[in-house]
């Protein structure tokens, strides 16, 4: 099988293996396996708490080499992945994979146990701060193998990426090991990311600030699913986890492609009863929300659902009827937590259910429209969210590419240019999202169509879209940004394997230079993911 | 390994396979593994409705020799399963096994399909009426597996019970797959049992007669483990789901019975706060919680949790603050549903979750005391509530075995005699619950605590409670009973193995002779099985 998006890919990579190119975005594929667990089982009257983490990381006899797993809802409050691996490297651990939902500016400390060689391997869908400065600068040995939200629900439930030990950040918990993160100091709303790790992990530690009798309700992740329970004082910063209450953009440019944004989905032919949407938490994003609420009022449209990671914004809609229901795989800040708490019909779901192209139909398959940012777009309708400039990692495609796949229109909305860096490009440094489940680029130039899309195009054309060809967004995105930096392409190391969301290879990402700088991470600056 | 009870199993039977034999109620197990499973994947844009039960036979390629399997929280106003047998004989498919999770006398049916070689194998939790008695009779060829209602989700989990198609029956669904039982004509409450079959079942079809417009929430099955979905003009018959209103014994003899569990429960040392309880919904069981309650009260003890199989008595205890939630596997009456669809704390949960002895902790692990009852017990305090008079099966463990196993205090509440049959004897027809489980009989003529519990004894001649060995009762019961009617006993063929929670062989069931008079089944005068 051919690399058909010519990235370049190797069919064998070193630290990961075979690698299976990318062949299209809707591979359908024959029946798949799930594969085999194993469980402990739990006699009556043994409890199941026990002392501390180092009791726990006994108790289920971690050992060298062993892949463990974390998941992200507290977000950049998270203290449980720092807590774990300090008390590993105290027990005088080595070689341990650490495969994360996603990785943050706080889990910096992980690039010391790297040094160290406490970790070797990595796995997450996004990394952002100096552990993905440090993976981008080749200080891991092996590749980390980047994965979609979805993706990475395929890879465990598939038993590709096999977890020894999940470790599940618990806002509530009781002694035996009913979970929630609706109530408690750290809540943090659903546990979604979480919910494959403790199907299919050997063992399962439930690590808790708020252990409460037992029986902890709401349960989102059962006791019949949880090992062990360790009760800790704080599992994470309530005012890091979520970003505070998100702001639209004021900038007028951000404000003109989001009113562009809603304004193609009214005039898609989607905008009707039943309608669904998912958006992410940057600023356009919610700005366009705003726009798309003052249209399906304007039109008297009730939508059906809206997904994702959920904002305040979106939680705004659904409360004052606009949509019937939300399925959350994380909330993305307070507002979302709280709505969580009080509505029934803003439903937490897995990863799994949310987006793993390999089940019986996941809830992206069901979405109307997606908004969703970008690093990079190229002329192909390719697009990066995994680099940035000089090809530093600044995140991974999150739901990006799995949102675009399974929605009917996916549009990418993107600033001509970052300060001097153009974002529409001839060719994406690093490829996550593929061109041809991207339908169009909303810019301040014009709007760019997927020219397989002439349904679409037509509909645009009579609804007064200023429509532009990619190439001429490329051009006017080269001249704002002025003559470009010579980038050395060097044939480095490979540092991370992107895998698209059904574990063929889309790109890997190679080692940049050591002296590059980096940037601190700010999740509104990220481009949005869904 | 040698049978320990003494029940004359024989190693390997045919139409099972090697019996492995009954070790022990809590046998320390290592490891254990779950199956693999396959899953067909859903594209995007690709409809899972389907218009017809036969259009899902056929989608799912379902061919002679199968497995499928149903769950029966529609109890005996269930449609499904007949109507899904009578599209399989239709198309001329045979030897199919019909794995229900429990079969009611609406599903006489199955005889015909039986007599027509369409089914030539069955397993059931409980087996109820006229399929009963055809399978007492030696209809069947192949030995029905009779479970417990945690082994039978432990047996689907483990493998050893595959099912090629799970048929839900869905009181709401939507064209994606989300099920709930909260609404719709046939609400019926939890869906807790098809849970293992919905995730180990190589194709899962759900039949419903209420779609709702996509996203159905509150979301019980989620659409990713659904592959289609057919609307059909009736599900059940509402009427006959549940049982009704269920009645409090009036019997003065059930009401004494009921009275002296309750005063051994406080005597127990169990009524403290946080105090767990489960109970059925036989009548003297609803009398044995309403004398609870008035204790509970007195006492000012609020509980944590009642489990089951949920009436309409422990939801007005749930109401009034006694327990602080509901752990709930398949509502028993409407008051249950009711409870079930505005209490965020009457929590719906799988089978395994509830009961299955091979997972990382179930809730009958967590239950202080249950109140069950007998259609046998024997002097070694075994229980049978499998086979009636004459060896005829009249239902089988349910929960029975799995909450006796699991619950600190096991009371089984019997009458020394119905009718003129005695009701503790020597030894059980047929052994469903092992007397190490089990922890006092409460009759009319006295209390007789299991010798093994030593404790309990002190506890309950401190509290004037009226203790005697179970041979005294034996012998009243025998007196009040008259001379038995002599039991032929014969060496008959096997037509179904009593397979204990863990999936050992505990005993086994001979047919009966073919002239023994069918006995109507009625809910109300069923054993108490949890």
């Amino acid at each position: 099988m051919s690399d058909i998006l010519g990235r370049g890919v190797p069919s064998s990579i070193e630290g990961y293996g075979r690698a299976k190119p990318f062949a299209g975005a809707l591979q359908v594929v024959g029946p798949i396996s799930r594969a085999a667990t194993v469980v402990r089982c739990a006699s009556p009257g043994v409890p199941k708490t026990l002392p501390s983490v180092r009791a726990a990381l006994d108790a289920c006899e971690l050992r060298d080499g062993a892949t463990i797993s974390f998941h992200h809802h507290l977000r950049n409050g998270d203290r449980v992945l720092n807590l774990v691996l300090s008390e590993i490297a105290a027990k005088g651990l080595k070689d341990i994979t650490v495969a994360a939902s996603a990785l943050f500016p706080v889990h910096a400390p992980l690039v010391d146990h790297i040094q160290r060689e406490v970790v070797s391997g990595l796995a997450a869908s996004t990394i952002y701060g100096p552990l993905a400065d440090a993976v981008s600068r080749g200080q891991l040995a092996k590749p980390v193998l980047m994965s979609t939200h979805g993706g990475r629900a395929r890879c465990i439930e598939s038993g590709a990426l096999h977890i020894d030990v999940a470790f599940v950040a618990a806002p509530t918990a009781d002694e035996y090991g009913n979970l929630n993160g609706v109530n408690g100091r750290a809540a943090c709303g659903p546990l979604g990311y979480a919910a494959p790790d403790v199907q299919y992990a050997d063992r399962v530690v439930a690590i808790t600030d708020n252990l409460v009798p037992y029986p902890a309700t709401p349960i989102e992740i059962s006791q019949d699913c949880v090992d062990f329970i360790v009760a800790v004082d704080s599992i994470g910063d309530p005012e890091q986890i979520v970003s505070g209450t998100t702001r639209l953009t004021s900038d007028p440019l951000g404000l003109q492609i989001a009113e562009m944004a809603a304004r193609i989905i009214e005039a898609s032919g989607l905008l009707n009863e039943g309608f669904s949407f998912q958006t992410g938490a940057g600023g356009v994003s919610l700005a366009a929300a705003t726009y798309l609420r003052d249209i399906m009022i304007r039109r008297k449209v009730q939508g059906s659902f809206a997904s994702g990671g959920i904002t305040g914004g979106i939680v705004q809609m659904f409360d004052v009827g606009l949509f019937r229901a939300l399925l959350d795989v994380q909330a993305f800040d307070l507002e979302a937590v709280a709505s969580y708490r009080r509505s029934p019909a803003h439903h937490g779901m897995s990863a799994s259910m949310y987006a793993n192209p390999h089940n019986r139909g996941c809830v992206v398959n069901q979405l109307d429209a997606v908004i969703l940012g970008a690093a990079e777009i190229d002329v192909a309708f390719n697009v990066n969210v995994t680099t940035g400039n000089g090809g530093m990692i600044l995140g991974g495609s999150g739901g990006h590419a799995d949102t675009a796949a399974g929605s009917k229109l996916t549009l990418i909305t993107t600033q001509l240019t970052a300060g001097r860096v153009p974002k529409i490009v001839d060719r994406v440094k690093t490829l996550t999202t593929p061109g041809e489940s991207v339908d169009a680029v909303v810019t301040e130039a014009g709007v760019a169509v997927n020219p397989r899309r002439t349904d679409l195009l037509d509909r645009l054309k009579c609804a007064n879209v200023p429509l532009v060809s990619i190439e001429c967004l490329r051009d006017a995105a080269a001249r704002k940004a002025g003559p470009p930096n010579a980038v050395a392409v060097e044939d480095n190391r490979i540092v991370a394997v992107v895998e698209y969301r059904d574990g063929t290879v889309i790109d890997v990402v190679r080692a940049v230079p050591k002296v590059s700088t980096a940037k601190t991470w700010r999740e509104d600056e990220s481009p949005d993911r869904g």
